[in-house]
């Protein structure tokens, strides 16, 4: 069937069908990802409709000159058969298994703004959630990204270091949780073997195609990554690992983890950008010291010196699950006695619950200055409320979630 | 003369005189140091007279309990001639040498009792400052304390810290600043070795007297610290060091500098100890990290990850002086244009200034409260402020120096 009648058939049964997936396959084709101004014409006009819209020409010039010449393209099948082939498969947003809580925070980012236009407009650092996840290894990926955390680090790595990756990510794996990292040489490489080590499944989020992940000399690795966790990728299939893609896959790591741990670091080094995107994200940065006397732990302890970062120094897995564990799932409750959802919450977190209005969802930024807080709190702390039921998203903001019984959810969405 | 006579004779003289300095000499054998309830009576009675009592049977019982039969002795003189014959000397409050500002931070512990009761009457954990010092060596106490950084650490510290301290020693002595330490084995070994290299003054703050520094292996070290800066006690000569005299050292440390440098501590140190009398006194903690792999490393991470200690990070000499250094003195001024005292304060010192009353001067609690600040938060600003000749010390309280022609300082005294 050619994607054209897909894509008509699609506007009639709603669901990911056939056609739907086609057109999320085409558009993670036609444009790079990380582009603010493409993700938000798919959410408006639906993806099905923005990939009619665009090979028709009846799309807006701003949003057609992004896709160019590869308007008239349609690889989609090819794409959806080559991943097929290396066992892999297209996860989209309508998807049961799209981790969309993980990437709330990039959607929220970008309809909040709170970075600098600037900076919207850099790709490697816009905050932007994927159109569509091509994902291969026999995992659920939101099941997997649900108690994960990200090590990343030089990939020009010490002894030292790759030790305590490799021993972090065989804790964190013997303890139930993922470890989320680049597939890199270095750092990221001795992380997921150590959660290979403890026969935990593990998540690599590439800068290329899952068929053809790279460096090459990692194949046995990413072999045995997609035996029992997932290869991940915003790029389909065949996609070369350009440069500038790296930094836009960062903030795939720093969005669908609870934390990014950072092991080592060059001054300077694409481990700190990761961290900053975390931040931005409202995730915990984490960070491992070294030697000071060693220059791959310079840019860790550039992180912990910043103290706008608020980076919390780790030196074993304990410590990071104390610090992005959830309460009465990972940690000890706090307190005895009769529990209620609110017990536990952070003094952050209490004010950001009290801020939030019974009926109409407002924006985090509304909540940040009802709650007398920074925005970034809000979104560190939005995730942990949602997850304790004590607020939701409307669809156009946050509010509390109506007790059991009296009004479901998203009544009023 | 009798120690008597010369009392009698110091009771109708003022300033240091001999009867004065031996009455200081004799109260520095007649208690140990860290005595909370000594160290008042003293104050309120004067050295003299304190002594005078105290011989004659007239001090209250609770304060004689503390003397004991040593009340009887008198051993002035020999301590005097004990120490004139290794090159030291008696430095008493009343001395322009004592340094006085510096110790203020003790005397306002002492004064406003922020620290439980038990944790005072605990003379290892007390903070309360020393009614004379010992002292060895050419140097001006006052002048070499006025710009110095404690560098403290593990006795049994690796090759790694022993290098970190001997480098942070050099530079910070390269660069004027006085290192303090202990003259342990070790880490303050090697941070007086460093400042020594650098042919820098270094003071070592001794648990013994300064005629028998103690460990004896580091005779050597101690006659070279000796010949250009200070070996200082609380003990008289010919005193042991004894175990818990440490403990009651470490205070003084933490108060003579302006910030303690930990470079290696095992957990549950005396190290991460001296770290928090330092904070204890509104004073920078400053800490080295090292390999997570080092179990001489985990006090100091220790020390990093408590966030009410709101240690910094440093590795280096620069980071030292930008924690610890004055604006305009040690720092680049952060703003251009017309200055102001104000300027380059932060929002603390501000805040702090803000709630000094004109006239009547109030407690650091007071101003705590006014301030909406800790009060470790006022203690760690005043002496800036002071230095900055913004307020003053009443004798009883803080309140806002009057602007020069305005009256002068101490006015209301």
């Amino acid at each position: 069937m050619s994607l054209d009648e897909d894509l008509d058939e699609a506007r009639a049964v709603s669901g990911a069908g056939p056609g739907l997936r086609r057109a999320r396959a085409w558009l993670s084709r036609a444009v790079e990802p990380g582009t603010i101004d493409f993700w938000r014409y798919v959410e408006d006009a639906g993806p099905v409709d923005a990939v009619r819209r665009l090979r028709s020409g009846q799309a807006p010039a701003s949003i057609r000159s992004l896709v160019g010449a590869r308007a008239g393209e349609d690889a989609t099948l090819a794409d959806l058969a080559r991943a097929e082939r290396c066992g892999a498969r297209l996860l989209v947003p309508e998807d049961d298994e799209w981790p969309a809580l993980p990437l709330q925070a990039l959607a929220l980012a970008v309809c909040d703004e709170p970075i600098e236009r600037r900076e919207q407009s850099d790709r490697t650092k816009a905050l932007v959630p994927p159109l569509a996840l091509w994902v291969r290894g026999p995992a659920r990926l939101d099941e997997l990204v649900d108690r994960s955390v990200a090590i990343v680090g030089s990939r020009a790595s010490t002894a030292y270091g790759e030790h305590v990756a490799a021993e972090l990510g065989h804790q964190l794996g013997e303890r139930g949780w993922t470890v989320v990292s680049g597939g890199a040489y270095g750092i990221d490489a001795a992380a997921h073997r150590g959660a290979l080590a403890a026969e935990a499944p593990t998540l690599a989020v590439l800068a290329c195609g899952v068929d053809r992940p790279y460096p090459a000399a990692h194949g046995a690795l990413f072999h045995r990554i997609a035996e029992t966790g997932l290869l991940v990728s915003e790029w389909p299939p065949g996609c070369a690992p350009l440069r500038h893609r790296f930094l836009v896959r960062n903030r795939l790591i720093a969005a669908l983890t609870r934390g990014t741990v950072v092991v080592e670091a060059a001054a300077r080094s694409g481990a700190q950008a990761t961290a900053r995107r975390a931040q931005d994200l409202g995730r915990q940065v984490l960070v491992v010291p070294g030697p000071v006397t060693s220059a791959m732990s310079v840019g860790c302890h550039e992180l912990l010196r910043d103290e706008e970062l608020r980076a919390v120094l780790v030196s074993s897995a304990a410590h990071i699950i104390q610090a992005v564990g959830r309460i009465g799932d990972d940690l000890a409750p706090p307190l005895v006695g009769p529990s209620s959802p609110r017990d536990g919450l952070s003094d952050v977190a209490l004010r950001v619950l009290d801020a939030c209005p019974v009926r109409t969802g407002v924006s985090p930024d509304r909540l940040a200055a009802v709650a007398g807080c920074d925005v970034l709190d809000v979104l560190r702390v939005l995730p942990a409320l949602e997850l304790a039921d004590l607020v939701e998203w409307t669809g156009t903001g946050w509010r509390l979630r109506p007790p059991a019984g009296k009004g479901g959810r998203g009544a009023a969405a």
